[in-house]
């Protein structure tokens, strides 16, 4: 294995175990547990669990890979507060709607070679860019691992 | 740059940027904000944020930069629970060791060339490292940002 190889392989398994971690957490929930909230008047386990799988949808264009498959989650779980949507997807859709986008991520991130993950992210001008080339496509999955640890990190506080 | 030296000084920055958030957080608090608990019954603030500096003070000697400085933080911090030791340090000597560990790292990471950060970290044996090549360096490093993001994202929640 090349450094290279090495470097970014480092970078996807470090995505995958937060992703693991995670969905060993929400897996293990009931409905009820769903509706908890992290702390008292905070948001609720399923805002953050939304929260999660619209912002890695969201990284399917981000990353080029291809276009949002649920936008319509922005509105319960991004662009709104908690309670801001009534009607939420039920668990079994949010589990399957996370198993079907993370695994699209991941099957992709097999594909990225090393110029891949350097090469920029869509939403980076080309000019801004050339000033600042850590605006990457690895800037994003970092960026995004450290996010899942973010809520995961809220979520495990909530009453069981 | 090359491509490794882009994915290494990605890798880098995203420790920075959590590094840096976490230091705006705890910054800005008071003695009294210290001694919050981030929920009914859970850790303070203090302990998460004792905790995060002793972990970093591991990470000298686990990616071969030096030995611990502070390993007296463990005690209070990282082998037992909240309230464990009655004596915690100030928030003065918190700050102190927050930004002198933070500050030593990010100073060997500076100088850390890709193959730095695709060598074995000094707990895997050689025999383990040749297994698997991913419990590397930054294997640490990656999995210390989202561990920064784990406890900010408990220690925001902690009331005002």
């Amino acid at each position: 294995m090349s450094p290279e190889q090495s470097l970014t392989a480092t970078a996807v398994n470090a995505w995958k175990i937060q992703i693991d971690r995670a969905d060993k957490f929400f897996s293990s929930l009931d409905e009820g547990q769903l509706q908890k909230e992290i702390a008292p008047g905070k948001n609720r386990v399923v805002y953050l669990w939304g929260h999660l799988i619209a912002v890695h949808d969201a990284m399917l264009p981000l990353l080029d890979i291809g276009p949002r498959r649920y936008p319509e989650l922005d509105a319960p779980f991004l662009t709104g507060a908690d309670r801001a949507v009534a009607t939420l997807p039920s668990l079994a859709e949010l589990k399957s709607r996370w198993d079907e986008i993370n695994g699209a991520l991941l099957d992709a991130f097999g594909r990225f070679s090393a110029s891949d993950w350097v090469a920029k992210h869509t939403v980076v001008s080309a000019e801004d860019f050339a000033q600042n080339p850590l605006r990457n496509r690895l800037s994003v999955l970092l960026s995004r691992t450290a996010h899942v640890g973010y809520h995961l990190g809220q979520c495990v506080l909530a009453p069981k």
